[in-house]
């Protein structure tokens, strides 16, 4: 746990304009005033890459639009000082102040994919897999000179330095654009390389533009992953073209849905800004929207009123795992996906949390609640242990999404509950017990962190489940399971690498701090998710002046 | 408590479209279409009131525009529905729906104010006291008449009813306006006759235009009284315009506070909402923020680092209790807001929780922290107990407020811990255990319920305190006081009336639920309070269908 550095005041000072707190800060208490005519320079050229080419440097051009967008914001910190606190730089200070007219970016590895350099084509995509990519920074804010400095390996580099530099000037009642704390000189890098957000899009459906600004606000927390958990037993809102019906019938209304098109928007507007977004398709469990649309696939799908035999919350409904017809679709849905997702994810999430044995003594082709009845028909599904070559139509989701050079991810229970075999490159996400991270890397498994003692945002908000007359009492005070809310403080205290041998942590990749949507719509989601899950500490190590 | 009731799973059904639920429905299951032209009428003339005078028919008839609106405002309410439940009326159902031409309203006692007719002005008043009014009202919507209509005494009950009906209409997808539920026979009025929500508007500012869309929703849920805590230590948001420098150096900023205008709107615009607005000037705790502006008045003014044994939170500071200047400003501060809070507010809240003895230490006039010591000064304060024609100069702050024909309402501290002689027509408001109702009603106070182990919004967000390094670690898991979360069934479960006797009962007006800013600003304002507040049983006995 990190308790042992909670030890003090949060006092406000230089850096606590910065969050996450970088690795190493030096300041100074000069003031120093944008120039008129301020200007970001950069070492590559804007808008010059082959068609049809990703080209990073256009990553960082649209964070420099964004950047002169943020300083001239109109930030006036008071909210950071105490009441009576002369925050402001005198009149006097501001007409004396050294005046910054430039910045100039210098990026040491510049790429075009397609380029080679002993770099394969991933590790100059726009969104690199975990650690294919530095992503360092250096920052300067000098005093005595007119210019101030970002030097970065990487484009990612390049953006978190740029949003530090943002957060360093805040906006004077004189109208200048000033930072007191020059000199600054700022290392930086990240202690982390995947910082996810966890969006659950399917208990509720959120419109496009509340997706965009959930991605906004991770890039000014330097978040690099955002984990779309795009469908769920409640609400299918995914087009899938090649099969229109699962959306139309198994979204929550009509239009209430991604389409092609907002997915492809909602991908590239995260890789604009270093996210790589990421969609889960969670599967063979929470899959009972599919039924709306295809109830031929689906074992015991909304059973009432007893679903809490097949299921933690209703309706219930899993896939089908014997059935020819279940494989051949859900290995549609993924060709269908795929594709389309290529450009600006890596990675593609199967789920296989909370799979209900119970459902399968209602699943004609299994009829038995029996793990070791059901495990080898999972284990097919997911991974065909039986080489390739014997028989290539029947292999498992994972080898289709190998086969399309991207990473699955998995929920805690393939592996630790199931036993499924899976390929050592498979990340595998820990959400039940921040313990557990300890026998997923034992197992030298690469592992994802953030469990729901610790970064579940949704949590502490009242049971929002009803059980029926019989029963319901029981349930007073009508606490949810994973009571109380999870406050900042608790979130910040979390260390992903606690109790973990070096060996262990060194599988650790990083977290994902998550909300369910269970109770939470469009409305309440910037209140639900910010400032708190800022204080996931996937970044930084230390809080600010404790 | 209502744990009796609370026995079932919430299913979806006619009266499930309203909140509160009344106390007598009886339903159909007709569909029935509002008529191209529909009309409301009412039986008082739409703005005939002598200039100058108040006309609660006005309020009705606001009302009624009102009414146009939300019956216009597009609802589907497939939120209300399980997922493929078909809950529209299909077209055949639609084309063949009797059609509703007119919603009749008949008022029974509509006054002017000035009228007499056995009625003092207060009874007819915008804002009556706690049972001056008739609030009950009949609405009928039948399924084989053009006219629905509506009953009621006061204007108070016409605008329940207004609120009653639109919630049983809904939007076709066809774009008509229609119930399934007629004919529909409502005899409704409230539980309890103060149906209140505490706002803390000191700790964030919140703009006037936050503040009037929280009146617009509780007016929805058929709140009537918005209690405004506009003072306190950590800002004063009031401009009081005979000593200026109170906001202006007490406000977290310029203009961040709300002007006369501002406050005669905000009472005026809840008036007309059926919701008596009326302001807390907490005394003589809570007032530090007195100090930026004229710190010779406070005692123990933002001790630092020592705050805690000085106040329950920083900044520490309260008014000096045996000092002339400070009775005679705390006068000055009352005569210039009550003149400007007359027209819509009988009730004025005079504070008086959380009075820290410590501070009388620091108190030149006191010097010390003895409760016997203190007792007598804080009695005065308060009220005067020597007769006032001995001395009118000295009378208590009490005083005044009856001499201003104004209710004063104190926190239950005043009476429980400091036993201070009240007036018996004061309203003592209950908030450090629901069991305290049962020490204010035993001692013959009109009490208001609404504690902090029910009823305060702002509970289990975390411990928003620092308490240094030397303890801080001891705070993990960083719980706030009054943990967990008050969840909407537990404030459900909540009986106002629970452990009292019938004589105990009949002294409790009602309630209020509380909303304290510390982690709430306009940004988080709406989901912090909805739907939890809704969920206050102040108003109706039953939920939904349990």
């Amino acid at each position: 746990m990190l308790l042992s550095i909670l030890t003090g005041t949060l006092l406000v000072s230089t850096v606590c304009a910065l969050w996450p707190v970088p690795i190493q800060v030096s300041e100074g208490s000069t003031t120093v005033v944008l120039a008129q005519g301020f200007a970001i320079e950069y070492n590559a050229p804007n808008g010059t890459a082959p068609t049809g080419c990703v080209d990073s440097s256009q990553v960082v051009w649209g964070a420099i639009k964004r950047t002169y967008g943020l300083l001239n914001d109109g930030f006036v910190p008071n909210m950071l000082y105490t009441f009576e606190e002369d925050f402001e730089p005198t009149a006097e200070e501001m007409a004396a102040a050294p005046q910054l007219c430039k910045l100039v970016i210098t990026q040491t590895l510049i790429f075009f994919k397609g380029e080679t350099d002993g770099h394969s084509e991933f590790d100059v995509s726009l969104t690199p897999k975990a650690g294919a990519v530095n992503e360092s920074y250096v920052l300067s804010i000098p005093s005595d000179s007119d210019t101030a400095t970002i030097s970065a390996v990487s484009f990612l580099g390049v953006i978190y330095a740029l949003q530090s530099f943002n957060q360093l000037f805040y906006t004077h009642t004189n109208g200048q654009i000033y930072t007191s704390y020059a000199p600054v000189y700022i290392v930086d890098e990240p202690k982390f390389k995947h910082r996810g957000l966890n969006m659950d899009l399917s208990r509720h459906f959120y419109p496009k533009e509340s997706v965009l600004r959930v991605i906004d606000t991770m890039s000014w927390q330097k978040f690099n992953r955002f984990h779309m958990h795009i469908t769920d037993s409640q609400s299918w809102p995914l087009e899938v073209p090649s099969i229109p019906e699962l959306a139309i019938k198994g979204a929550y209304g009509q239009g209430l849905w991604y389409t092609a098109a907002d997915l492809e928007e909602m991908l590239e507007y995260a890789a604009a800004r270093g996210i790589q977004a990421y969609i889960e398709i969670d599967m063979p469990g929470h899959t009972n929207s599919i039924a709306y649309s295809h109830p031929e696939l689906i074992a015991a799908s909304n059973i009432q009123p007893d679903w809490p035999t097949y299921a933690n919350q209703p309706p219930s409904g899993q896939l089908k795992l014997n059935d020819s017809d279940v494989k051949q679709f859900m290995s549609s849905i993924i060709a269908d996906v795929l594709p389309r997702t290529g450009g600006a994810s890596n990675y593609f999430h199967t789920g296989g949390d909370e799979v209900n044995v119970n459902v399968y003594n209602l699943d004609p082709g299994i009829q038995s609640n029996v793990s070791t009845v059901i495990q080898p028909y999972l284990q097919d599904f997911v991974l065909y242990t039986i080489p390739l070559s014997v028989s290539l139509i029947r292999r498992g989701i994972h080898e289709q999404i190998f086969a399309a050079n991207r990473t699955p991810i998995v929920w805690e229970e393939m592996l630790l509950v199931w036993n499924v075999t899976l390929n050592k490159d498979v990340l595998v996400q820990v959400w039940q017990s921040a313990a557990n991270a300890q026998l997923t890397t034992s197992q030298g498994y690469q592992t994802i962190v953030g469990s729901y003692d610790y970064w579940y945002l949704d949590c502490g908000r009242g049971q929002w489940l009803d059980f029926g007359p019989a029963v319901f009492q029981q349930f007073y005070p009508f606490l949810d399971y994973c009571n109380p809310l999870k406050n900042w403080r608790l979130i910040y205290s979390y260390d992903p690498l606690f109790n973990l041998t070096s060996e262990q942590a060194a599988l650790v990749v990083g977290g994902e701090i998550h909300l369910w949507s269970e109770q939470t719509d469009e409305h309440r989601i910037e209140s639900m998710l910010w400032p708190r899950a800022a204080a996931a500490g996937l970044y930084h190590t230390l809080p600010c002046r404790y």
